[in-house]
């Protein structure tokens, strides 16, 4: 355990601390266009978070952002769907019990995250995660046939022998590389502090996956089979022996932002955030009402098959849709997964010699890691598990890994239904065991291991999957996404950084990524951010698109109101080279 | 490079030196079976090369083997297809072009594949593999927008400086930890020596990944960059940054059965060999002609959905096909990928008391790691590359990876074709690039990569591109492989050794994995054994299930012929502990 009082987790991103909700509160704009960029029109592809947020602060900048998206629905703007992996679905108008298919929770900490929220009045409430209780009445960890039921996580240190002695070394390795320290110098916004406590870690274990971390003697030295168990029974959310491969400084990011903070959802579904971003009516500079809708006419228009990009940035981004209309923009925000630059959406540059991305921004898109993962749920009239074995979360080394269960509040309508129960949500090599199983096969798996696992409730589980409505998704084969979301394996910082620092093109001075063409085409996305698969960082890599467009249309910061490409120079700022 | 002349690849598998080759050579069978176990009926599920290893094997020593197979063809036997991973088709009857969708090739050391392909006269050539002159022109290597064009991979040095460096510490690496001496050792049948210095790197390097030993100074100590080049380049077959994730022992194991030796393919499809333990006439220990098609009836049974195991092996197994059919049998060896046992097999205990798997081997099944592999083939009328830059293969950065090409000779009727072109061969991330891509879209993506890289062949590319007809398969995704191969990480050599000690089972002294059940259920198939994604180590852990299942019914070795069980105990072959 830390020596004092756990320290608060923090809202800032360690890599780049810049304050990102602080910088887009209330009434404060990205930045000053001049006069004859107003209502300058740059494209967004894309209507996830990044998307939507990119677009929305470039409109109150101003601009007239326009929005592409690939993703069909019946029900969306234009037959598309809001929202990228915010993925709410609502199996009937009567159901209160919303199926989260992508985001399903977040951090405490996710300040920009929690302003829109509020700005959008969407309602957040905390989620019933592994250990957290009182919310989550119990967390069962079910690990080589044997059950341990917990309320927080010591209560394992009395059950599972191997496990107090993990957990209690993890703990200890934390203290002793100084994490806990960072985030007490992050809470007091100690920006020198952080800076050389990060480059000490990033330094000694930028090249260790985390298994290794876990085992050498040098960090936390558990035993094989002391990390089969840590990796089972989970430390943050999760269960963690699906990131063994992962970097270890990616681990660290993810705990920065997690570890003493409680997570949240939305009862109404984190889509409505996304259609907060779209429907909301806000201001432009000149004071006039707007929303992101209204610029758009009601439609998102369709999937995108070739940018066009211009060498000079003067010039813009020519965008081609998959409805034969073409038409050039000032700028162009590129959000899905980088995967699709090479798969799914053409880039061409208008010039043979100059390359739409430079050599370093191509080797960094072409080589990130993405990982699997899948969800099954089942939507039911009540919750039946209530007081049972099955009240809270599951964790389990059998197929189906990780199993949460939600009650959300009375139906909307008589034949309304109110419960979810995530049968199974998996990561990598545990998602890949069922991709190519159909729904009803995945059901029954699951189904199986959760009785035995239940004995109690299996009855009543049975009954509830035959009568149930199910879905299920693996985000590796949806074409538009190719994956739930990037993350770092030993040896990507070079490519993260890369990907981070895109936005701060070369107008002026040299560009943050050496040999990148000064064109207006800005990538963003949780996958450009330093700590994936998060909504929070998927925001702000959007607010980094925007900066960069605003500059490149002779934007100047509003007074006292740093942008993030402001403070890209502050050497607390800078993104640290690799070591 | 190694200070002497380079050492041979060797036959032998370092972990478990057995040689099946000679085991089972000529009129060698497995061992005597008393008269009343003669004619014992043995189910095998699976007709790949383990299941119809055993099969044969089997068969030779009395038993009467009855093979399932969960794929369909309507040109199989029964309706099913033979062969599992050696899966090759030929599209037109009058093309002479095979597509190898599986088993593309295999190293000339492979001796038990290549004695088995003599038998039933299956016709072996030099493949052409990167850097293999002189069975290959050119190998072209793309990278950073770069061409480089070798014969053999000392030819990059002049080339590309970050190569030679890296190259030349590589092979400086390989040389300093024994590399070269062990593959001495085991060529000179020197098996102490093989133990003590596997022993050596074993305890040094079993936790290390790939990619920490080539960046880590204490072993190659390469540059971020120079790794990076290294993994495009390729050292042995195929491009290996797909590897960095992977345990650097399992990166040896496969040097050592690769390095300094040329790679074979059957120009007639490696089907064939598949066709040949299935049709090929032998006998059986009383001289009458058999073979596994008559014992079988001529056709395949069809998919297995439940093997009732009995906890007392003399009961044996029943087996459940689809079909509605059921028999019991004396002992039943499986052979699917693992991850079948989670997902579309059921086995269950006759006994509420007795599992049909020890808890050690569910932990194995559960936690193994699997590796994604696409591949997609044009068939074309000739080989239209002849003389130009694609002649050979083509290894890139961009999302093709890895490309063949291969002339199989004058067609065998006049609407036929022989030129075969590998557009992709990829792996792991790579492969999940383009996993929800349709055929069509896979082509031309993979065809605009190759025009810009091959400009002198790109018009003819494209035209033989429409002209020509295409197939393609990501392994992942198919319900009953749901990956390539296993291959091992970081912290699965436990689960490594008992998988392959799960033979061993406890019917007279102490199982080699302790709390397994000595029940009549064999695991086999090349996730079993110590390097996977071999065809020779998959008919290797179909011989290890016949010996298991032979031990079982009672036989004795040949005079002289001792089998993997009969030497397990001796300190030369038993396989070592984790370190």
């Amino acid at each position: 355990m830390s020596p004092s009082a756990p320290p608060p987790a923090t809202d800032l991103q360690v890599d780049f601390p810049f304050d990102y909700a602080a910088h887009v509160a209330g009434a404060r704009r990205m930045g000053r266009l001049p006069e004859e960029a107003h209502g300058a029109r740059v494209a967004v592809i894309g209507a996830g978070g990044s998307g939507l947020a990119a677009a929305y602060e470039l409109l109150r900048a101003g601009c007239h952002p326009i929005v592409y998206e690939a993703e069909e629905s019946a029900h969306g703007p234009g037959g598309r769907r809001l929202g990228g992996r915010m993925y709410s679905r609502r199996l009937l108008d009567e159901d209160s019990a919303v199926v989260e298919l992508g985001c399903l929770r977040f951090p405490e900490t996710a300040r920009l995250l929690r302003q829109y929220a509020q700005t959008f009045e969407v309602r957040l409430e905390a989620f019933r995660d592994n250990y957290a209780a009182p919310t989550t009445p119990l967390t069962l960890l079910d690990v080589d046939g044997q059950q341990y039921a917990a309320r927080e996580i010591e209560d394992l240190y009395g059950l599972h022998e191997g496990f107090r002695e993990a957990h209690t070394r993890w703990q200890q390795a934390l203290t002793r590389i100084g994490f806990f320290q960072i985030q007490r110098d992050l809470a007091a916004r100690d920006l020198d502090a952080v800076r050389r406590r990060w480059r000490d870690v990033l330094t000694r274990f930028d090249l260790w996956s985390f298994y290794r971390f876990l085992r050498d003697p040098e960090a936390v030295g558990l035993s094989h089979d002391q990390a089969r168990v840590l990796g089972t029974a989970g430390v943050g959310p999760a269960v963690w022996d699906s990131f063994f491969d992962l970097s270890t400084m990616e681990i660290l990011r993810l705990l920065l932002c997690t570890e003493g903070s409680g997570l949240l959802y939305a009862p109404d579904g984190i889509s409505r955030l996304a259609e907060g971003f779209w429907t909301h009516r806000t201001t432009d500079p000149q004071g006039r009402t707007c929303s992101v809708e209204g610029i758009n006419k009601g439609s998102l228009r369709p999937a995108v098959r070739l940018l066009e990009v211009e060498p000079d940035a003067a010039h813009g981004v020519v965008v081609h849709s998959e409805d034969g209309h073409s038409e050039r923009f000032a700028a162009a925000v590129f959000t899905p997964q980088l995967r699709l630059l090479e798969t799914g959406v053409e880039v061409r540059s208008t010039s043979a010699r100059t390359p739409v991305l430079g050599p370093r921004l191509w080797r960094a898109v072409r080589r990130l890691h993405y990982w699997q993962s899948a969800k099954t749920a089942l939507v039911v009239d009540h919750p039946f598990w209530t007081e049972t074995s099955m009240d809270g979360v599951t964790l389990t080394d059998r197929l189906p890994r990780a199993v949460y269960t939600m009650d959300y509040g009375p139906a909307r309508g008589p034949r309304g239904r109110r419960g979810v129960l995530d049968l199974s949500f998996t990561w990598a090599q545990d998602a890949m065991k069922i991709a190519p199983s159909t729904l009803e096969e995945r059901i029954a798996l699951f189904v199986r291991d959760l009785a035995d696992i239940h004995p109690e409730v299996a009855d009543d589980l049975r009954a509830h999957a035959r009568a149930g409505e199910a879905v299920t998704i693996s985000w590796e084969n949806e074409r538009n996404f190719r994956g739930l979301s990037r993350w770092s394996c030993p040896g990507d910082y070079p490519y993260q950084r890369d990907l981070f620092a895109h936005f701060m093109k070369d107008f002026t001075g040299k560009p943050a990524v050496p040999g990148e063409p000064p064109n207006a085409l800005y990538l963003a996305g949780d996958d450009t951010s330093w700590s994936p698969g998060w909504l929070n960082h998927a925001l702000a890599s959007g607010l980094n698109a925007a900066w960069g467009v605003l500059r490149q249309l002779g934007a100047r910061p509003e007074p006292g109101n740093r942008g993030p490409g402001d403070v890209w120079n502050d050497p607390r700022y800078t993104p640290l080279a690799t070591p």
